[in-house]
Parts: structure tokens; sequence; C-alpha cells
């Protein structure tokens, strides 16, 4: 399972405000918190800065891996941005993130191709937002051909099939469910990957729905997730459902886990 | 999602005590307990008092029936103690369970044949537990084959797919889960049904563990459980798995049951 921190995003108000100050230890702090807590890659957004974003996410980069070894998950639709950011980045970093909408992909597959980045493929097109699980396999299937034949290996691309809200259609959990089983045994060794919490848009005690959620993922083949990581409730939940679904030798990471009382069982 | 309430039990020493006493108050209240927490089918089993099992699981039926208007889940594996049983129960009851084992098929049989009763078919046979979901799928088929051949409607088969314990094998979690959805796939209209607390045994924090991997069990079809609805951590859960795998219109369920305070979500 492979976690992206997202707390470093500037849409979050301390972030927002740490970034405009160049206050290097407040995003420092979030960075280790998140690597500590079993971040694999630090998510940087500097979407909300319009005209400087290139510059400051170069900034937050640099910042992250002056506090961490970890690498970044480049969180912009920006080619330009992207750039900037990837001219300072050490060790392999994510992409964050393509998509079928022609003026997105057509800018970022020079970014990526034939590159050993990694990329998060999310399922949306000119069309809109997909509903069904066949919506998303089309979209999975033109996406994953259109990055291998511009020389991304399979194996670094990470699709989003797209949480939609469960209170908008109640089906919207079980499509999106089946598509991650469905495109994890259409595509030989591609990954997904997801931001869950809008499944829980509009109802009460989101953490518990999203939990369950990614529970449920998991079940289905899920093998990377863009969270809290300081969530420790989550964290629990993502720990036993790894050793439950066969990724956990001895149930060492549970025992470990519970041990440690990191998470909240 | 069918609930068969496990703890009318002789095996947990309350109920055992009570019954042994004749006590008609203590075994209701259980009753009446697990039905207002959402029971279906409250299970009796009187099966530690050799050559009394017959006359007390009659009694357990009458006594339960009493106090609630739930169906029974007859546990039995003695086909004289499941007729006393079922002489005095009203509705339609669940016999628990049949399996291939071949004095057990054999004796069975001829209880269920022809009639309306609930059936789970548990995956074990003369040549012991399944490990891997092909083993267990190659009992499903011939347990339902035999049942339905004696006149059985598929859609009164509840296959156990029995469930072993993820720390004696890292792989027992998944080779479950995934005969769970190859069980469902493979026999249209049958439904799946299983307890699942082994899954966690020998492990801490086991019902963190449980609940989970009930959670992930109805993300791959499970439509029922044998377990204490008096959990309430479990049944936030279930009511949670539920809304999410789409078995919940403008997630009604799922509100009530927040709102209502009667789980622990």
């Amino acid at each position: 399972m492979i976690i992206v921190g997202e707390l470093i995003n500037a849409s979050r108000k301390a972030i927002g405000e740490a970034i405009r100050a160049q206050d290097a230890e407040a995003v420092k702090k979030v960075a280790v918190d998140q690597r500590e807590a079993g971040a694999n890659f630090i998510d940087v957004n500097a979407g909300i800065f319009v005209g400087k974003e290139a510059e400051y996410l170069q900034w937050l980069v640099k910042t992250v891996q002056e506090a961490t070894d970890a690498p970044c998950c480049i969180d912009s639709p920006d080619p330009n941005a992207i750039h900037a950011a990837l001219s300072v980045h050490k060790g392999t970093a994510m992409i964050n993130s393509i998509s079928l909408e022609k003026s997105r992909f057509d800018s970022l597959v020079p970014v990526v191709a034939g590159t050993d980045l990694k990329v998060i493929a999310l399922c949306m097109s000119d069309e809109g937002m997909p509903e069904t699980t066949d919506q998303r396999l089309k979209i999975a299937d033109r996406l994953i051909n259109g990055l291998v034949q511009n020389n991304v290996p399979i194996d670094n691309i990470y699709v989003d099939p797209l949480v939609q809200p469960v209170a908008t259609n109640k089906d919207f959990g079980i499509e999106f469910l089946n598509a991650i089983e469905a495109i994890s045994k259409q595509f030989k060794g591609v990954h997904t990957m997801c931001g869950l919490s809008n499944i829980s848009y509009g109802l009460p005690n989101r953490k518990f729905i999203n939990q369950a959620f990614a529970i449920m993922a998991i079940a289905k083949g899920l093998d990377g997730l863009i969270i809290n990581p300081l969530d420790k409730r989550m964290l629990a939940g993502l720990v036993t459902a790894e050793t439950l679904f066969g990724r956990d030798n001895f149930c060492m990471n549970y025992l470990n886990a519970y041990r440690s009382q990191l998470f909240e069982f």
C-alpha cells in the first residue's frame, strides 16, 4: 500500500499562510509528521497562487526534501509548475495527476513520456465525471494506453477511478469499488490510487465512513491512497485491512502497529 | 444483510446455566435484546447437553418465540434434535448447518428436502477444512447441487465458506474473501453467510479485526452474518458498509443508525 500524505496543500489555511510567509519550519513539521506516520510520498500543492505556483511549488519540494527523505507527489495540472518542481526534486517523484481531459492530457504527456516518474491517472474526461464502473473502465483504458504508448511503464501508472459521494447516488460507492477490481484485473501491473473523502460528502461522522470505504477498497485490490496519514483511526483500519488481505507476513505489521499504540484501534 | 444473533448458545456459561435451570426469563431477555438490535434470526444451540439436546432445543425455540416474533436458526447437526425444534417452531426456520461431511450430509438432507427451510451450507468435507478459494468453490458446488437436487430452492441456501485464522496463514483472509465473491458470481441466487470471529484467533484487539473483516466481506458480496448483534462497534461497521455497497437508499439506514446513537460509530 502506497500512502500519499495530502496535508501540504495550499488550500488548507495553515499551509497557504506558511507558503505566503515562506515559513519553512511550518512546512517541514507537517512533512516530517506525515513521513513518520507512514507516508511514502508527500503531496505538495500550491495551486491557489496564480502566477506564483511554479515558484512556490519548487520551494515546497526543496523545503520538504530538506526535512525528510521522502519523494514528493507533485500536485498540479500545470506543466511549467511541474517542471520547476522536478528541477529541484531528488529521487523519483509522482505526478498528481494526468486525466483524459484533452488539454490536460496533451500538456502533461510530454512531461512524463519516457521518464521513470510515477503518474496518477485520474478517470476524468471532457465528458465530465464518470458514474458507472464501465465509464471508469473506458477512461482508464484510454489513459493507460495513451501513457504506455508514450513509454510510461505500466508499473508507474496509478489509476484513480474518482470517488463520488454516496449521498448523491446510492450506487456511487459500489460502482467505484467495482472499478477498482475491474481495473486491477483487466490491466495487469497497473496500480490503483485514490483520495476517498468525497465518498462521505454531505453525511455526518465522515471519518468513520472514510475508514470503512478504504477497508472495502483494499478488499477490492486498491494499493494506493491519498490521505491524511495523521488520521490514526484511518491508519489502524488500513494496517488491519492489509493484514486481512494477505499483505502481512505473520501479522507482524498489525502486531507492531497495535503494540506501538501509534494508531487508534 | 441477514443477521443471525449468536448469543443463545449453551456453550456460553450464562446460557448453559439458564437452560439447565429452565430459566425462561433469562433466555427471553437475550432473545429480545438481539432482536431489538437488528437480528433477523435467533440462533439456538443446546449442543453441550448430550442426551437432552432435543428436549432443550425444543424448549429454547418455544421460549424465544414466546418473547419475540423472530424465526430461529436451529444450530445442531442432529436430525432428531432439529425435528423436535421444528415441531414447535413458528414461521420459517434456518438450519445451521449442513456440510459435505458424508454422515452429516446424509442425515440432514432428508430434514430439508422439499421444505422451505433456509439452510446454511458449511464448506467442510471429510477431507477437512478448506484453505484455498478453489477448495471452497469445489465443496460449495457439490453442496449446492446436492441441495438443489433435493428440492431446496437456491434462494434458501446460505453458503458459509468457513473462516480460518489469519494468524495461522497470511492468505487465509484473502482466500476466504475471494471465495465469497466467486461463490456469489458462480451460483446466481445463492446467499453467503458466515461467523467470522475465527479470523482474529490468536491476535489482540479481536473486535476491531472482526469489524474490518466483516466490512471487507460485504465489499465482496457477503449478505449474511452470524454475530453478536449487541456488539455496537460491529453493527456500526455493518450499517456503514451496507450503505457504501449500494444497499441503502438515500443513506437512510446510516442516518437513522447514526442519529439513534444505538451503535458505536
